[in-house]
């Protein structure tokens, strides 16, 4: 019998290839800095914890497919400070950013089809694709840039009579790129004038930096029948375990497409969505502090990457991400060399090689993607360990 | 824009499609008696909400793609009790058994493939089916011998070039049938000589009456690598909110491509498989308990339902459903009738109509699928409003 051509054309995910090296390292006694996966290392608040110790039912019973009513409009409530409004009817609850994407794939893919998505992207973008029997089609951006798109006709000449939509992510996973106004403005010229849906990932809008403007496709007021917004509490609210995020539209016939496969799934976990429809209660002060310890740690390890010889970095303007050319001709080589081969001071440190972010061959090969959603001192030993490693390295 | 063909190719969840009439009836001041799904009134487990309390982690985490090791551990056990054994690298925690039936179609089925069921079957199972891009390709089974399998060379009548596997439950939902192992043993026959795997949904397996064995497909030894068993906490402990089941099969190489589909969706959620993983310290008496229950609520509902005049009943041997003809050209327009224009001494029940359960269009449309996880009383009740109402509905 014969696996599906679907499941053989998928890959694992890069970001965790090298886990099986890390943990031989560990075992050996060798201290790993984990900067490879964006698991923040901010405490849950606690008015999550308040909500699950606040849930007295005697049955987990189902729920209502579309998700309970109390996290359906703490949600809305939540948007509406941004300028976003949603009906009820136009929300539903996921398990997670990741099933939001997906369900936005199924509804408007079918196989064969094509999604564009500006790359490095989100691995698992591509794999959300497969498991839609579509593909993604990869709109190259650079980090002389900063990631920022291409131009219009760079972007149209992608378009097939197979294309769908485009999937962004923004701020973006892996550059931490935010986009412009003018940015979004243009896809959105491009989707009405190509007839296509634009799904936009904004897990990552609560980490701006720098006084940028939050920008979303849910302010393209001309065109809101094209975008699916894709939100979570796991980053903002470092409860990426809950598996609590939405999927919402202002086009009301799609999002009655999707309840069907919300139904087919019958509901999301009962306990964590009354414990997320708390958070609503959490202080602002909460996010504004984890915003300026991320914006902390992004200039430590800038400051610190750009100062090493022959690399190069891209300064992110939000999430907890950033890209930098290393001066290896293999990034994974050299990420399994960090685990296997070196230690400094009993310490190594691992990153996400960007070759991993990429659909085209060979992009990205040289490239490393570095998380700095963990502590200060972390960052500071990394930095250390990565010069160098690069010098021991490019000596040999 | 367009949405998917996929999409628009699913239904909606017809065993909720008369909760409109049912609000109406209720807002109305009727009681509704809510025969028509699946949600035990049995209390969860004081297990599973001291796994809550135990959980004291500060921050809500990324758990590992395949499930938490306490979780599988404890499944594995479980199933060992039931003489089924497989190693921690064998079994996968699902969001639910909706989830592992999901990932088993995906991992076996292209767009166009076809998925062999007995009909009637789990709504669900059509649209798992589609999302996929595959269809059920049903099998008939008749109330005149409780939905028990017909011969060999009727199922292998079904089987075209694009047959991948046959998906059944056992116990069933929506007959409540428990196969026997000879049926199981032809279904493994079948599955040999055309090369398929069988996807086998045992969520129900704890609750199987009158000393009829529990016969699982982990049970046909000679075949194992074409199994794969999907499981669930939902009915068994009263937990369909939690969202936890898992996906197994002793083909190593299966489980490994269904890693990738974990991966992509990251994992499930932490605090529930935690709680879940401390269901196992739950005492053998509460399953038992909670069986005897349903046995004593299935007998009052089957001579309830026998002893209305001309409604012909299936006696189940397992879960918590059994189906009955009723004297109506169309229950679904009858479903809709009890709750639109009928009451008796202020009360009204609601029940799912046959047709949903057949994908073969006119086959069912004198069938209900009555649940009877609801408590003695409101069994008793809705017995004598069933007879009352079909009185009046077939007079007029």
């Amino acid at each position: 019998m014969n696996f599906s051509n679907r499941i053989l054309d998928m890959d694992y995910s890069p970001i965790r290839k090298l886990a099986p090296y890390a943990k031989e390292a560990e075992n050996k006694g060798v201290k790993v800095y984990h900067l490879n996966i964006g698991q923040p290392d901010v405490k849950t608040p606690d008015t999550f914890f308040q909500g699950v110790t606040d849930f007295k039912e005697e049955i987990i019973k189902y729920s209502d497919s579309q998700g309970i009513d109390k996290l359906i409009e703490s949600f809305i409530q939540s948007l509406a400070d941004s300028n976003i409004y949603f009906d009820k009817d136009e929300l539903m609850i996921t398990h997670g950013g990741s099933e939001a994407i997906q369900f936005a794939i199924m509804a408007t893919c079918d196989p064969g089809d094509e999604v564009i998505s500006p790359e490095p992207f989100y691995s698992n973008y591509s794999s959300f694709a497969k498991v839609a029997g579509a593909h993604i089609v990869p709109v190259e951006t650079k980090i002389e840039n900063d990631f920022h798109l291409p131009s219009k006709e760079e972007i149209e000449a992608k378009i097939t009579d197979r294309t769908r939509c485009i999937l962004i992510s923004n701020p973006c996973n892996p550059t931490g790129t935010v986009y412009s106004y003018e940015e979004l403005k243009m896809l959105g010229e491009i989707a009405k004038e190509h007839d296509l849906f634009i799904i936009s990932d904004e897990v990552y809008r609560q980490f701006i930096f720098d006084n940028v403007p939050y920008n979303s496709c849910m302010h393209l007021t001309d065109i809101l029948d094209r975008i699916i917004l894709v939100d979570s509490i796991s980053k903002h609210y470092s409860a990426c375990g809950a598996r609590i995020g939405l999927v919402a539209s202002k086009n009301k016939e799609l999002m009655h497409q999707i309840l069907k496969l919300c139904q087919a799934r019958l509901c999301v976990s009962t306990i964590e969505q009354y414990a997320a429809s708390n958070l609503i209660n959490t202080m602002n002060s909460y996010i504004t502090e984890v915003k300026m310890q991320y914006k902390k740690r992004r200039d430590i390890m800038y400051n610190g990457l750009s100062s090493i010889p022959n690399v190069i970095c891209s300064k992110p303007k939000g999430a907890f991400y950033m890209l930098a050319k290393l001066p290896v001709d293999d990034a994974e080589t050299f990420a399994k060399w960090l685990l296997t081969d070196f230690s400094y001071n009993g310490a190594t440190v691992m990153f996400a090689p960007g070759s991993g972010f990429y659909a085209t061959e060979g992009l990205g090969k040289n490239e490393a993607r570095f998380s700095y959603c963990t502590n200060v001192e972390d960052i500071q030993n990394s930095i250390v360990i990565l010069e160098k490693a690069l010098e021991e390295y490019c000596a040999k």
